[in-house]
């Protein structure tokens, strides 16, 4: 199994927009071939990152989900979000990194 | 749903006594209630930590089971290079953090 972990230090302002749009996400991600499972997760400590962590059959299936069309439509009220940040010299309301693993036992 | 992720550094020459130790880990953990799932993860890439990551249905769960004597037992063999290591002057083969979720959405 692997195992893709985005993880997002969001601005505190954005926290509730942020969390609005993944329980309102489009379910796009569910139809593909190899997904498992998503989840969201909320720190408990406030200097800790969210993560958005998926969980698919392998790695391929991940990268066809990244290169898909139904990505970048999924992804689109945020990536609006920190390009308007960007474009008025704002700070992005998010960061994020990715971090990826295989599961070697349960 | 709680979600505690011990992100684990390992030292090049330790990752093989690491990984057969979760491959053979008691199971204790298992028995605990409130207990889910655990998952060893291994990263793909060098830089990143390995992250035990353990499911359990509330955090008062995952907290009984750090006091408990099965979470000293089972752990032993780890505790015991690590102190060794101290004792001799040597770096430390494994060092770790730990972060604490709450799962918001799936």
């Amino acid at each position: 199994m692997f195992i893709a972990m985005n993880r997002i230090m969001c601005q505190p302002d954005y926290v509730e927009k942020f969390e609005h749009m993944f329980r309102t996400r489009a379910g796009e991600v569910d139809k593909m071939p190899g997904f498992i499972s998503v989840k969201t997760l909320r720190p408990l400590k406030e200097d800790q990152p969210y993560i958005i962590m998926s969980f698919w059959e392998e790695r391929s299936n991940f990268d066809d989900w990244l290169k898909s069309e139904a990505f970048k439509l999924g992804h689109r009220r945020g990536f609006d979000d920190v390009a308007k940040a960007r474009a008025e010299g704002r700070q992005s309301p998010l960061t994020s990194s990715m971090e990826q693993y295989e599961v070697i036992s349960e």
